[in-house]
C-alpha cells in the first residue's frame, strides 16, 4: 500500500451508498503534509511532460492542485461552479452533474487563462462517475490546449468514470484506486498499481 | 509598495461599483509563487503565535490558506457553503451574505475539526464588508478555539469590514489595503503600512 492508501484505510469511513468519507484529511480538513507527498508523486508520474498549467475545479480540488503546482512551477486555474459578477468576458462552459450534491452545475473557465499554447495537467480529489472530469476535459479541448495528464487522488474503481477515461486513451493517474468497499464490515480493497 | 501591492497595481482591473478584478493571479488563475510570498509574510506577521489550524472558506481562500499552511505546519479546514450529503453529524453554522454573488449562504464547519484545544489563524483572499469573515469568527467562538489571528490578502479599506474587526480588537493583518480606487482613470491608492 502507498501512503494515501494507508491513510484511507486508517481514517476513511465507509457509508452505505458507496460514500467514502475522507473529510478528516482530504476534503474538509486538509492535511498539507499529505498533499505535499501527493504533489511529489504527481510530479513523478508526469515527469518529462511540458506542463505549464494546472486545471482543477472548486472547491476540494483546489488545495491539492495548489500544493502540487509547486512541483511543476505552474499556476493553477480553478473552474468555477456558477457565474460570478466578477467574471466577465468570454468563458468556456461545461455542464457537470454532481454525484454528491445530486444536481447539475455549469462550470466555467475564463478564456484568458486557457489557450492553445497551454500544456495542462488536470488535478482533482475524487473520480467516481467522472462527470466533473469530463467537463474539465471538454473545456481543455475547447481551448485548444494540450492535455498532458490527469491526476486524481482517490478513484472509485467500481464506478465507471475511470474506465471510460482510460478507454479513451487519456493519461489518467489515480494515487489510490478503490476496487471494493464494504460499509458493513468497513473493509476497503485497493487495485494493485505497479 | 510591497510585492502584493505591486502586483495589484500591475494586473488588477478596476470596474465601476467598487469591483477589483484580480482573477489573473488571485482568485481564478492562482500564482502559486505569489502565494508562497504571501505565506512567508503571514508567518512573519503572526510569528510566535501557537497556531495549529488554518481556517478558510471555499473557494478562493483555499489556495492561499494551503500554501500558507506549509509555513505553520498546520492543517487547513475550509468552511463549506452548502450542506453536502458527505457531511454528517454535528456542525457549526453561520449565515454569510456575499457581496459578489448578492445572496445569503450558510457556511458550515464540522465540529470534529474545530475544538477548544485549537489555536486558529483565519485566512481569506478578500475583506470588504466583512460578512464572510464575521461568519468564520463566529464559528471559531462557537467552537471554543482561540482565535490567534486573521490574515487577508486584499482589504478594501474604504468598505466597513476591516475597521469593525479592528475596533473589536481582533488581530487583523491585510497584506494590501486599498484606500481608494478610481475606475475612470484606473488608479489605486494603498494605505501605508509599517
Amino acid at each position: 500500500m502507498n501512503f494515501l492508501e494507508e491513510r484511507i484505510e486508517k481514517e476513511g469511513i465507509i457509508r452505505e451508498g458507496n460514500v467514502l468519507k475522507v473529510d478528516s484529511f482530504l476534503n474538509h480538513q486538509m492535511d498539507i503534509e499529505l498533499f505535499e507527498q501527493m504533489g511529489v508523486e504527481f510530479k513523478k508520474r508526469f515527469e518529462g511532460k511540458p506542463i505549464n498549467k494546472i486545471l482543477t475545479i472548486e472547491a476540494s480540488g483546489i488545495g491539492i492542485a495548489c500544493i502540487a503546482a509547486r512541483h511543476f512551477h505552474a499556476p493553477v486555474v480553478f473552474a468555477k461552479k456558477s457565474k460570478s459578477i466578477n467574471i466577465e468576458g468570454e468563458m468556456y462552459v461545461a455542464e457537470v452533474e454532481s454525484f454528491t450534491h445530486k444536481c447539475k452545475n455549469h462550470v466555467i473557465v475564463s478564456k484568458k487563462f486557457l489557450t492553445p499554447q497551454d500544456h495542462v495537467l488536470i488535478i482533482d480529489d475524487f473520480l467516481a462517475n467522472g462527470c466533473a472530469l469530463q467537463g474539465l476535459i471538454s473545456i481543455v479541448h475547447e481551448s485548444g490546449a494540450a492535455l498532458e495528464g490527469i491526476g486524481i487522488a482517490i478513484e472509485k474503481g467500481f464506478q465507471p468514470g475511470g474506465r471510460a477515461i482510460r478507454n479513451l486513451g487519456y493519461p489518467l493517474e489515480s494515487l489510490a484506486i478503490i476496487e471494493e468497499m464494504d460499509a458493513k464490515n468497513g473493509t476497503i480493497t485497493f487495485r494493485k498499481q505497479i
